[in-house]
């Protein structure tokens, strides 16, 4: 097999259908690079690609290549549609409403697209409510300082009476959005992950890379691979920013439990 | 009311029209999030709100939510069709013009579109010329030099003998484009601040934070809620930055302010 | 030589200063891909792909790469200073004067650390005035719609009497900014393109990739090999959709070459 037929087989088992016709030496070589190299690489599953690839290509406003990672990513099976629904949510927080909403848009086409190809009805979604989270606003605000804690591996949680961080980090993002079920908190290091390295604001990206690896719900080779899948996705530059700072994050992290007594066995 | 239900009220009375149909739990919750709790928070009007909204949906590329949101700031009247052309053209500078090329595409339509639906001639827009800024170039630079001091609220202006600077911020940015009448300092302080924060370069952020404050354009609780807003609709990271940037040009101003003998009355 | 040797000496050979340090077999991988594969491709030269690269990394926020590439063009001798100064200055115009801002300061501090290194005096800058360009609003006006006319290869200009297109596009845009010495039409349009294509706004992704073509400023292959230095620079949604827009302007442009009776020997 030629080494454009590799890629072009290895896009297709990918993403459950054939790639467009190959047109230039440039195209074919993103091609096998993206398709028969990144995404076979061990270190991340297939299922964990999905979710680094989601979030960029949703950021990255390709509408044509989100409308193909949506229906592969559940086409495939490999991401449920309670999942997807969920990772539309999240990365409606870290890479804005608009982006979310065209997302949203087409993960609702793409799932009539899936049941129409299979002759099959759309099942109706579940009920939003009720909430698994408090609803009085002092109750939802602690759990918010809960859950801010546990998902940065942080000992503190920022004051609640400026806007940011009261009506929307502490009431939403952490006491709701995280803490809704329907999505593994690793599928949601990913996502966030992927989102804080394309919005590369200085802060987020360190704290959340800190708290993916300090938490072990991404290991350092998880994080590695990401690196490099994200690289292919949303280009070399955010990429190198990245690697940097997990290799920074990383040494912090293995400081950390060796004061702490436990090796790095993540 | 159900909290959907009030969502969609809330919905229907900012964007002029009925929200799509809500087909998930994920999506439910966003809609209300956002329209039933930050578009109604007080801090900034609806109108203010419109101008932090508009260059984050054409910033973000998603077609439909800046269709929607043009079209909303137009027919309910909050934003008149003169004031929405020296947004395009602000937006521009500060977002590039190939999204605002865009923008400007989607206002001439909504334009049509609201006429249409009213049964009215769309009025001819009024001439570009004569230019309310000098013509000869060094009176050109400067009126530029003297507005880069009065919108950056710096004692200096830089230097012009390099082409960024010269060409283009004295002779255009500041020369002309901030100087343009249609459109109000406070409403520039607000799409300039959204828009520094999703480039996030890290200088322009800085001063122009600090220049909204020290103008008292923007008094703090604005910026708080400006920050909140921004972060429904560009994501919490990039807002993360933008809010310990507002601290720490609060605490800048507040300082000099003191130095100064005035008091935080803005 | 191993591959990463290979590729550790590639890096050398075009940033001029050696790589950082490998630290996983993802950075290894993503170092050898871009270093060693994609700058050694024909079809563009060295010079060329740094006109691309530039405004990649200074969109990208990364600073780290921004600086390493700025330096690296400069110092190696393939972009002058001058073309270095208009380039930024053109990439404020596409990509966002924030941005465009710390991409200036980071040319002044490594163009101050490369005279540093060689021990030798920062010359200063040419003087801005006189402009090439006519003062008179209605002179400006007329070379504005001549100079969009040549650029977009077009028979016509928008009308003026929106701010836009008036005070923007053909009074600085295609008036000023274009018209301006120190970078050649060839440099302008491979910046122009990188930069429509991670702002990804429908039209001038479209009409800046058919005049590269169509004035045979760039040829085929060139425009090819763009797309891929670009995937490697800002991820492959993006360079799918200009390798996308790139077939089917090629397609538009040998059907108007063959009405015209040339050939297609760009």
């Amino acid at each position: 097999m030629t080494s454009t037929a590799r890629a072009e087989a290895a896009f297709t088992d990918i993403m459950t259908f054939p790639p467009p016709e190959v047109t230039s030496p440039a195209a074919a070589h993103i091609l096998a690079f993206v398709f028969a190299d990144v995404w076979q690489r061990p270190g991340l599953s297939r299922r964990d690609r999905h979710f680094v690839t989601l979030p960029c290509v949703a950021a990255a406003d390709a509408e044509g290549p989100l409308r193909d990672h949506v229906y592969a990513a559940l086409n495939s099976g490999e991401v449920t549609i309670t999942e997807m629904r969920e990772a539309v949510l999240h990365f409606a927080v870290y890479g804005g409403w608009p982006k979310a909403s065209r997302f949203n848009m087409i993960v609702d086409e793409q799932w009539h697209r899936i049941h129409g190809e299979r002759g099959v009805e759309v099942p109706p979604p579940p009920p939003l409510l009720p909430l698994t989270t408090p609803s009085d606003p002092e109750a939802r605000l602690a759990a918010g300082e809960q859950s801010f804690k546990d998902v940065n591996c942080l000992p503190f949680a920022p004051a609640r009476d400026d806007p940011f961080h009261g009506a929307g980090i502490l009431n939403f993002v952490f006491g709701e959005m995280w803490l809704r079920p329907g999505l593994g908190m690793r599928e949601r290091r990913l996502i966030t992950v992927a989102c804080v390295a394309f919005q590369d604001a200085p802060y987020p990206i360190i704290s959340h890379v800190y708290a993916a690896l300090k938490s072990r719900d991404l290991s350092f080779t998880e994080m590695d691979e990401l690196t490099l899948h994200f690289a292919a996705y949303y280009g070399w530059p955010k990429a190198a920013h990245l690697s940097q700072v997990a290799a920074e994050q990383k040494s912090r992290v293995t400081e950390e439990w060796a004061a702490e007594g436990h090796g790095q066995s993540a």
